[in-house]
Formats: C-alpha cells, structure tokens, sequence
C-alpha cells in the first residue's frame, strides 16, 4: 500500500435498494429504464452528474455492474458512468477483459452517447455491444461538454466489431438530462462549452 | 456503501521508495525521466504495463500524483496510467477540477502519446499541458491499440487552451516499450492491433 492517496469508485447506497439482484433485465427496453433510473436518482439525491449505464449480460440480461456518474463525489473527473460502469464490471468478472472466452458477451448501455474518454474507452472494456439513450448533442444542448470525439465515432466502434443501438428511450434520457441543467445543476467538466 | 464491488486504483508500493516526497521535479526533463523510470519499474516490478505518468505544478515541478498501468492488477481496463494520475491527483488536491482558481497550472506528463481514452481524459482533468515521451506510433509498433483518435489530436488539445509538448526522452521512453514487448508482456488491450 503506497502512501499516496487512493481513489476508489464506490457506488451510492441507494443503488443497492433501487436494483433488485435477484431480477435480469432481458432486452433494451428493460435496461435503458434501469439506466435511466440510474440518472434520474442520481441527480435527485445529490451522488453525481445525470449520467447512468450499466454493464449487462447480452442473452441472460444478467446485470454485471451499475455505474453512476461520481466526478464530484469521487474528487475525480475521469469518474463517468460510463467509465465507473465498466471499472466495476472488472471486479465483477475477476478480470479487465469483458471479452474473454469464458464469459458471456456483454453490452454497456449509458444513458447518454459517450463523451470523448468514454468512447475511447468501449473498445478496451470488451464489450460486444454499446446501448445509448440520448444523444451527444442533447447533453450538448444543455451544456455539457463531449469532448474532441471523431466524427464518425459509431463506425468507428463496428468497425472494431461492437454493435451500436442509439436512441434508446431517447426523450426519456433527455428529459433527465434537461431537468438537471433547469434546476441549475453544476455543469462539471473541466473546460465548459461556449 | 453500496453492496455492489468497488474499484479502486492503489498504487504499488515500490512508487514509495522510488519517490522523495520533499523533491520537486522542475522542467520537462526531470518530470520525463520520473515517468519513464515509473514505466520501467512497472514491468520490472510486476505490477502493471509499460506505462508511466504524473501530474506536477507547473512552475514549482512540485509532484501532485503519480501513475502507472493497473489494468491487470486492478482487474480494470480503464486503469491507464494517465487516467490513474488524473484521478489520484483529483483525490491529492480535494477536487475533480485540477484547472480550478485556487489551484496552481498543473500538468500531465504521460510517458507515451495517449490512446483514445485517455486523449478524452485530458480536457476534462483541467490540467494546462501535456507532455508525452513516446509516440503513440511506437506504442503500435509494438502491439499496442491506441484507439481511434482524432487525427489531429493535438491541434484539438491545443484549441481547448492545453498546450502539448512531444518527443520528450522519446528513445528512453520507446526503449521501455520495446523491452516489455520483446520479453513477452501481455498486450492487454480488449481488442488486439491487426
């Protein structure tokens, strides 16, 4: 144990009483509500920034790790959802690959299209599919950053043989997304829009 | 505390003995040097990928944090070394925005160009610069992903205010990345180059 300080990504408690473990969320439909859930709470109950994903199993719909947005929480600003999702979904698994031949294939379904870093991150995660609910530029329109992405980002993914399905529960998600900025919700990337 | 794993990213304690907490580290060449050695002792020691950064104060060279790659060790892929100082650093100085008022400019130096990820990571850190040693080139020459980037990854840094210096100990920091791929380190990325 190094004596510089660690940084752990530890979830809120009332994520253990919103998800029931005994449950599977087969299908989209099932787990873009959850995700969304997963936003809307987590602004509501002040534990982070309206971002939510999770990490499922493709076919069982077996919930592998939640993941919140925790950048003012967790002092750190590589806290994304997205980014805490995949990290915890590691633990989960015993291993960084969520890709690995003895698992199941997996999918990361957000809340919201990706910024920047958590784009670059779906390929290193292992997943096979990545689930979006609102749209980049929605979270753009109420100003949040998404970072220097390239332009066709979702190609960029197939390419790398991961499926892309993008709005999901798409006016849900935003509606998350457009009560935070309402409600004059902290707006915290470290470089803001305009 | 949720009932859901955490994550977190520990340091090895080697980075204790290596590191005198009174030093400073003032200029690029003594801040390269530090992250290469982190990268070095990394593999030597065991602990993670070939892979060193750290965030300093710009003008004292004070060390806020350092990194190394955890992805193996921290069963994470995300846990790159320059995501693993961003967020130490975040932790060392209470809060997510390292760019905040009250802070000294900060940089991030990182000893190889960043995959896409973490080139995602460095607008949200609020750091002022980016150095980096070797090129994301020969990160690729040896095996290594590095995503899919922007082409011009550092007109896009440098647009947003963060200036960015290359080639800094390139050899010494290629050397390290030759080395580990020449004694059979595991390529770890979820996806494989070519």
């Amino acid at each position: 144990m190094s004596r510089f300080p660690a940084m752990t990504f530890q979830l809120p408690d009332w994520i253990d009483r919103l998800i029931d473990p005994e449950r599977a969320y087969p299908g989209v439909d099932e787990q873009m509500d959850l995700v969304i859930d997963l936003s809307r709470r987590n602004v509501e109950l002040g534990t982070g920034g309206p971002f939510g994903a999770a990490v499922f199993e493709q076919e069982s719909g077996r919930l592998v790790a939640p993941g919140v947005n925790l950048v003012v929480p967790s002092s750190s600003a590589i806290a994304h959802a997205e980014i805490v999702a995949v990290a915890l979904a590691g633990v989960a698994t015993g291993g960084f690959d969520l890709g690995r031949p003895d698992l199941p294939p997996t999918v990361l379904v957000a809340s919201t299209e990706p910024c920047a870093m958590c784009f670059g991150a779906v390929p290193w995660s292992g997943v096979s599919g990545l689930i979006c609910g609102a749209r980049d530029e929605d979270a753009r329109a109420v100003g949040f950053d998404e970072g220097p992405k390239v332009a066709d980002w979702e190609t960029a993914l197939v390419e790398r043989g991961i499926r892309v399905t993008r709005d999901v529960h798409r006016p849900e998600a935003r509606a998350v997304l457009e009560a935070y900025a309402t409600s004059g919700g902290t707006i915290y990337n470290g470089r803001r829009v305009g």
